[in-house]
């Protein structure tokens, strides 16, 4: 499972999941082993503000009178909510973002951000393919994005299936196309918003975020406003989650690298200066941001 | 075969192997056959200008009054310098930088430019290199270089070896080391510099020069001079080798992507106001560049 807001569901559906086999009968029983579940949960993953925004959600929805089985009932009930609430979110963010992309843009996307990754129509990727549902002629780059090469793996795919032309290219390539003034804009999605509008997102994006500056072009992060942490300031402080090394240094098990030192961070943060506008369900927010509406 | 240095290296000695392996017995006749031959080996990598130099050094090693036992032994010697040359150039161009890099500095280099991609000593990696043994404390970054992989296979190798302490990343982790401070300068090699400084070199240079910029970090290019074309005014005419998809969607076999468009330009262009100084054998160059000693 992979995706901000496809990570949030599923959380929400782990706790309801939970809450239905949980062992417990007596109410208070129940409540601390529902409150347990909630708490593996939100340790699996540090990043991503949708899973914690989800998991808050489970626990006021567990919070209610009644007994065990209305328990139950209603984090199901919630659960699914917030399913068809991010869904929806998707779909009116996608509509939004794609009244600011122009007809004939080549647009340049990194990691997977479709329905794969949002249980939705997409943020990112969505707004894309919005576009180009609308009729609008969009061509798109795709970054593999190493390690985990989300981009050729599942971004290509969801775009070749759409019938969108993509291009596939290196993160390394970026730079390349956009000194060539092949590239109009830049659209991610995002794991955590902080207030101020830094956003964390998959590692390269801020290296992205930096080159599209430097060409004047458009650079625009697209995210339900689930993805928003109003309770950060700044993105000094979004936790980055440092993977095992083993992803940069095995691809699909076959060893590229000698035994040697490894970073891998699976994110970075993009100060909000980068950050042309951000697109929620909500509508595109410009700088300075922190009005989320 | 790779690395610009060692790829003019032993294009000198395909030549000279060639000559020896001449058919013709006439001085014409073998003059032709050896024209042939550079024509040939020319026309296998575009973009480095070490193989041309070396390829205009063997035809004039040819042009020789004598028979055609003289010109073969004349080819021979002339590979022989040139490899002696390029490999003193390169012990040269490290020693003049390694007295850039402070000790205790964390250096960024991408794709790889030891002993193995130069037949000598180096160009980039060569400066560690030497940094490192006048005593030094150097720590390395290596980006692995997508798509071939050569920083990961190669540089993370060559360093360990070396017994220099090297920390493996993605190319789209250099952005997020700069924003933490943690790269105090990036050094690089080069396939092809314009007589203005502009330096075409491995996909993803540039990507690193416009962030090492951002960042106030200095960037440095190590290439001996006949890594210099002094017939280009500017990088603009730089031509980029253009490769195989296959390297893009295929790792050592494994495919890590579906049938679809891929773009694989091998090398990108780095306009000289982004290189802090470039690093020559001769010396230590800094803009205005134009003046090669």
């Amino acid at each position: 499972m992979r995706g901000a807001p496809a990570i949030g569901v599923a959380g929400a559906y782990a706790v309801a999941l939970g809450g239905l086999n949980a062992r417990a009968t007596a109410r208070d029983d129940f409540l601390k082993e529902v409150s347990d579940i909630i708490s593996v949960i939100a340790g699996t993953r540090p990043t991503a503000r949708n899973l914690f925004h989800a998991l808050e959600r489970m626990r006021r929805a567990a919070d209610i009178d009644g007994d065990v089985a209305g328990i139950k009932a209603a984090l199901v009930e919630e659960a699914v909510r917030i399913h068809e609430e991010e869904a929806g979110a998707t779909l009116e963010l996608s509509e939004h973002g794609a009244a600011l992309i122009p007809g004939g843009s080549k647009v340049l996307t990194h990691c997977n951000t479709g329905p794969l990754a949002t249980t939705g129509y997409g943020t990112a990727l969505g707004v894309i393919m919005r576009a180009s549902e609308t009729g609008k002629d969009i061509k798109v780059f795709a970054t593999e994005t190493r390690p985990l090469l989300q981009g050729a793996r599942l971004t290509a795919w969801e775009l070749k299936k759409a019938g969108i032309p993509v291009t596939l290219i290196t993160d390394s390539m970026a730079g390349y196309f956009m000194a060539k003034w092949e590239i109009d804009c830049v659209i991610v999605g995002a794991d955590r918003i902080a207030a101020n509008g830094d956003t964390a997102n998959k590692i390269g994006t801020y290296s992205l975020a930096v080159l599209a500056h430097e060409h004047g072009i458009p650079f625009y992060v697209a995210a339900p406003t689930t993805t928003i942490d109003p309770s950060l300031a700044t993105g000094a402080d979004i936790p980055i989650e440092q993977r095992q090394p083993e992803e940069v240094t095995h691809i699909q098990g076959v060893c590229i690298a000698p035994d040697c030192e490894v970073a891998n961070p699976a994110f970075d943060v993009t100060p909000c200066r980068y950050i042309t506008a951000i697109i929620t369900e909500k509508g595109i927010v410009k700088p300075p941001y922190g009005e989320w509406g």
